[in-house]
């Protein structure tokens, strides 16, 4: 099922995307698409069902705001340096284990709206990222396959990046990942029973209509089922947790001088194969 | 104000500790304790006024467990390195600007909860700190003095850490920060009228009877409005958001070998002139 979030910010409703591309309302079978659904099967079954019986109302999408797919996140563990050819462009060796940091739930917003580019910031960077979201509570986890078994689904995250703050500042990489709106999420939540296979999916962002990053998550050191388990074993993750998996080549940081870091007016549209595309404006905040 | 939540945990009522010390229901004037109270003076206004009236119910406070002080945490900003006498300690230079990581608030447990040893764990370590809790939103703020005013109140904070995990095993330091029940926090939200001069405050912290911190906020190199003020360019803070303000010298890791990591069975007490006192008993994940 390929789940969303439609209406003005803070104000969402539940709708859901069906096979034919309709947009259907599901408020009248769930309050809302959060931890505490994804961990519901019961509640789950009810919303497959309704979406079989071909019978939800059709929601009018003209105009209508898509927000983030998931409402009340409890945390965003993100994942460094995890695709191969990100590595060699940034010109780190690939970590011998999965490298963590952390945005807060606060910088989300939806798929297509405003970025801001932070006061006195210079090197505002792009980001595609799979997107992984928590189902089932993981505390050290024996295994990748028992880890897939925990993930409810996948979006398309925005990793935005302020390198300087990342990196020049002192301290952690968080300094420069949790500028507000930094991290747009959807426009769906695909449940994984959709996603065939999720360490074959194609990731692209363009900058001004420009292609920029043209990856694969083939190309993941650590792949999808090995971060959920590794990372169980520091953290728990519940129900309604964001895991966002790593970006490949292509970022601003990577390229040769000048970098061409973002700006007020720039648009960023980014897309994962099966999961939906997004299309930022950035703005000065 | 001395704010507090009682109850089992995931179920706890609002209370207020009053100048007597008698332990008072606040559950028929506000549903409970979050940023949303927090921001909203009318409401904050009425808690005031039935405190001031002494007609609150009494709570009998026998076994009674206390909570968190603050519910729907967003986020929490923890400081590091920040009092002058623990950057010697552990042989670091005084950060030039505040270093920042992060805790997910699911790490939050009553202040006499028991605090898990993860699994593998061979240097776990306390740190005795003071949270500032968020009441206004507060971004790109023009000074300390500014900052002070978005500060709802204050409380005790434990930043429990992972000394392998945060330095050793690559990445950021969250890695060593964000394992279950990690950030004991209360017993109470003291609201910031009460608190004189948060740079004027003793902290200490025992292992198992023993004195092991000994400090003062007068030793942090960053003080508090320095800190609301620099996070406020990076981030936005909301009502209900945490930051942990760092922790002075006296900590395992600043001790000669073998260093006096953690194990199941210490008993950790932890206190904060005028913020009360946490005592928590260490057990193995």
């Amino acid at each position: 099922m390929k789940l969303l979030r439609v209406g003005t910010a803070g104000a969402e409703r539940p709708a859901l995307l069906d096979a034919e591309g309709t947009l259907r309302d599901l408020s009248g079978v769930v309050a809302d698409i959060d931890g505490a659904l994804l961990a519901d099967e019961e509640a789950l079954g009810r919303v497959r069902a309704a979406a079989d019986a071909g019978d939800l109302p059709v929601l009018d999408a003209t105009g209508l705001r898509v927000g983030p797919p998931l409402a009340r996140i409890g945390k965003i563990v993100c994942i460094g340096l995890n695709y191969h050819d990100h590595a060699r462009e940034t010109g780190a060796e690939p970590p011998a284990e999965p490298v963590l940091f952390m945005k807060a739930p606060d910088t989300v917003v939806g798929p297509n709206d405003t970025v801001l580019v932070p006061r006195r910031s210079l090197k505002t960077d792009w980001e595609v990222e799979l997107a992984v979201v928590i189902g089932r509570t993981a505390r050290y986890l024996g295994s990748a396959e028992e880890a897939l078994a925990h993930v409810a689904g996948y979006a398309v995250a925005h990793d935005v990046s302020e390198r300087e703050f990342q990196i020049e500042r002192g301290g952690t990489w968080d300094k420069g990942k949790n500028c507000e709106t930094f991290n747009p999420l959807g426009p769906w939540l695909v449940t994984a029973d959709e996603v065939r296979d999720p360490q074959d999916l194609s990731l692209k962002l363009w900058v001004n209509g420009e292609l920029k990053q043209d990856g694969t998550t083939a190309e993941q050191i650590f792949p999808v089922g090995e971060v959920v388990r590794y990372l169980s074993q520091f953290m728990t993750l519940y129900p309604g947790d964001v895991i966002n998996t790593g970006t490949p080549a292509g970022v601003a940081l990577g390229a040769p001088e000048p970098k061409p870091f973002l700006r007020s007016g720039d648009v960023v549209e980014l897309e994962i194969e099966g999961l939906g595309r997004q299309r930022q404006e950035f703005k000065d905040a």
